[in-house]
């Protein structure tokens, strides 16, 4: 049996990221989640870090300002910590289309979980210093090495990586993002990689121990009427209804916008990979990113047939079992219904 | 029933190409073959032009001198002409690894078609000019459409699209090449562009019609041991021995290069398309040819959820129905048998 | 003393190539043109067309149909073709700004030369077959070396070193372009290297024996007020108060784009090579051209300190002695003048 | 008269950055030197930093531990770190041909400045925490805003930047580097640029004030034998001496390698215009740093005549009053002299 994980979980919320983030908290035998750090990406890295703290706050993962004095003396208390708001060298873009204006919007285009209090998540917040210096020093105090889970843009893991390069030995990095055929928002260039190229290379060259959960893989995570099914069970529960809206909104602009029938849930599979590897067929190969071509900009190039004899830099996943990963999601709801489900999911703080 | 067209085949013979030219000779109700130009690409453009020659002798295609007069008189007599020796910019890259020194080998690394006759041979080429003159003058006179049929890379195409822009409106480029994902000779690079991507991109620029084949469909027709056996028959026809030992060759090479099991036989797929379009599935979408990047130069990057707005230019097979492609060669085989069979293959002039 | 040269000129007039062609007219004990072929840049390629053989018929260089029958039999007939309609792979780009909307304009707007004559002058084309076949048969036939002067876009150069390799021991390319510094339509570019980078990096690759004549020289054969004046002289001709006018339309524009006090004739410089290299600093050196980079496609990159170890491609022209340079101008002028200088300058046939 | 200015130096010793060092310490008039802090470059960092080390105390520029307790009270206490041992995305490129196996070498082969007392000189070393956190710490704290002046790759103040993006409002950064025609070590790029494209493009466009003093001005600072003679006197001073030695190490390689008859001051340039920028002539203009072109990637691409109608982001030096530069030089040499100069300089602690 595998042993618990330690996680720090960088993310942009985002609806996939919702789901990781739910996935990250609720698979307590495999996996211990350290800390959340936001990055521009799905909205402005601002939107983003509301939507991670309205939705810890929703799953019950957030603790109540006495917990966590109790939680830090035990070194169980989660960080939040706010990360880089562009990219390394370009412009943000966000991608407002397929998340909405609040980054995590529900059908009515309202933020799916409530975030008028403000002032009262953003507390939460850990204000000890730069995120990546937060990122370091729980890292490198951490008792064992750091299965550092990226589903957003690569700026934050970047810095990390070139202010404390000896990190590249506690870390494996292991991020949702890249293709190696057709990519998403470019013809062959994914999301992630594509908003911030530079930081992809980076960590791709950092010597750091890299997975790649790419495109191929994630477009089999889909979010069928039968997942969405499971998820609500009766329909009457709150919470599980708020997941299912979650999912709902997913399915409405993957459809508008990429003709998907069923929206593909990329970020948790990043996530499943950290729990249980076994449901993945993976290959070390090398994996170069693109920065100079306009054409292809962050597109992640795979040289599966290892033409060009570099070394080798990355795990890259080529296929996952979906009723395993399905399963493990439905567990992890299950479990956070368990800890939040009779009390109306929104009320808690 | 689809009507007959005109082809003119532009190849570097070269395994493929050679089963490629039998398709074109031996499809009559469907095809009639103008005229074959050679190009660089799987050896020295002056070793497949003498491949070229060999194979069309081999394979009764030829015509005595007598013969020409007669046929010129028709026009019915066979142009072969010898083209570029070199990509638009770059220095030429050949093949060896795949199609042995002299571009078509046999298993004991001897021509797979007898050479020696070197003059014979070239007896038979066009001298008339160079290579986009004669081309032009055949495809400007011919009294329909000409599908220009290109199994190797784009230089003589490109040059004649070049020196002749009027004739965008008067040909049918139907290319062997590209892919979009994975590539063969660099990561995400076919060989035929990624020897002259500055080509390819004149090509696919140009306004001309102009469908691609790409890896993922060729990587479909697999010379598996039942076609080979289906083609050997009971093993006593010599002819069909030299195309098995051709196709043997070919599988050895591949294994041992890219660990195929069975050869992907490239080149007659873009033949087939002209045959019958019917067997793939296509779309018209978006290519740019990447010419910048030394990590992805020669990539045909394909935006098939067209997001960069930007004009459709070529109509790209996804997929072909492998079955009835076999037949088609298999016919074309059986139609040879009847025209040469009798004779020993090698004696032909 | 230098012997006589045999020239080709391919240009867009364009004022500093109207400039150039009477160079190349008038200076008869250096310099035998054989022919001038048009292309795309200055303006479209229809447009330099007619302004080449406009300004041909006023410098009295074009021949009546009698004095043409004559003068084939001697040799002596000067061929006008239409080249390139636009560059290898882009788009074609034109340079209004600078030349006007006939892309020879006078201070009123209007052409400098009439060209209402529009199909009288285009009786004098060269109709026998494509730019670049009639460029080589007379190349090919020529009884010594030709230095191919270019001062536009080098795609009819580019085509016809593709199309006839062998050409490239027959010629030495001198062209007007480039520059080792500061570009003038792009920050590091030249205007006829920028339109067609592809070309460029052709001709700069082919092995033909290449001259640069660059931005760093030409921007020192500044036609000033006083040079203007020589021209002039009291002011009684026609023809050369023509000519001044053209120096005037081009020192409004240079002034009004690039801040110039005075513009500089770029073109003559190359033919100027040509006539008196001796009035040149130059090294032979390598040059690549940029084609890849968004930001400075068409570069020159002069590898002067030989960083790079590749071979030498090119001689680059550091400076010029100005006032010979002048002197040169001027004695074409008088030749000029004392061919049409009695008649009206525009009346000629 | 000018205000005191605040200076931080980021440098990578290297014969022209002691100079610089020396500038900086020794113009106590007009400025303030706060800290130095070393990069990869000229040598590995571990090298530059002994190197830097080595000069300051040669320079009498090091306290004593006692005198650092006082100093740190007085906040006069000049902070020494060490910065990135590589650029941000490539591997490190070293130039031991212009500056020797220890990166600061003398005539005969060995380091100019004695470094066999490296635990020592590592004592003076800030251990406060990585180096963009002790320069943001200093910086953000200082009483005005900061001269940033950065004379090696531009691997630090990327970083500083990227962590501390507020900081772009603090800081001026004056950098030694680029050229806007040929470069030193490519074609088009100058070493400092070259060597970490990506991090000069985030300075760039990072929004903070950036002064660039580029190849044409520090080419013109030579160390001519009147120079030298000047700098040594009358030869009785070992510190002078020892000054004369460096430069004439550089003589040297400069001859050897670029052919130069008297070497580049280059590093001092940058400090000269923060002491006293009304030796320079600027102009604010566009520049961009080309990473794509593996022809050019690290070239600073100057847009005078603002043809991309891009903001500009840098002002950049076209020429510097030469005579007035190396009296400031002579002045500082004399302050040291006057510090240092009874004692032998290698022995001071």
């Amino acid at each position: 049996m595998q042993q618990q994980r330690l996680v720090w979980l960088d993310c942009d919320p985002g609806h996939d990221d919702a789901m990781a983030i739910l996935l990250a908290g609720y698979s307590p035998d495999r996996v211990k989640l350290l800390g959340v750090s936001t990055v521009h990406g799905n909205q402005s890295v601002d939107k983003v870090t509301l939507n991670a703290l309205a939705c810890l706050r929703a799953y019950g993962m957030l603790s109540s300002q006495q917990q966590q004095q109790q939680q830090q003396q035990q070194q169980r208390h989660l960080v939040v910590v706010k990360g880089s708001s562009k990219p390394l060298v370009r412009p943000a873009v966000h991608c407002a289309e397929i998340h909405g204006e609040s980054g995590l919007d529900n059908r009515e285009g309202r933020p799916l979980f409530p975030l008028d209090d403000r002032a009262g998540l953003e507390a939460h917040l850990d204000q000890s210093g730069k995120c990546v210096n937060v990122m370091h020093d729980h890292i490198a105090s951490a008792e064992s090495r750091v299965a550092l889970v990226a589903t957003g843009a690569l700026t934050n893991v970047a810095l990390l990586l070139l202010v404390y390069p000896e990190l590249a030995d506690r870390i494996d990095v292991v991020l949702m993002g890249g293709a190696y055929g057709l990519g998403n928002t470019g013809p062959v260039a994914e999301f992630n990689m594509q908003i911030d190229p530079e930081a992809a290379r980076v960590v791709f060259e950092s010597g750091a121990s890299v997975t790649m959960v790419p495109l191929e893989v994630t477009h089999t995570a889909l979010a069928t009427e039968e997942v969405i099914a499971r998820i609500r069970k009766d329909g009457a529960c709150e919470f599980r209804n708020t997941l299912c809206e979650l999912l709902c909104f997913f399915k409405d602009t993957y459809k508008a916008y990429f003709g998907f029938e069923d929206p593909p849930l990329h970020d948790p599979c990043a996530l499943a990979y950290v729990i249980d590897p076994g449901l993945f067929e993976t290959e070390k190969i090398r994996v170069d990113v693109e920065t100079g071509s306009s054409l292809s900009a962050g597109q992640t190039i795979c040289d599966r047939h290892n033409l060009q004899k570099k070394p080798k830099n990355a795990t890259v996943a080529y296929s996952m079992r979906v009723p395993e990963f399905w399963d493990m999601i439905l567990s992890a709801v299950d479990r956070a219904v368990e800890e939040v489900g009779t009390r109306p999911a929104a009320s808690k703080t």
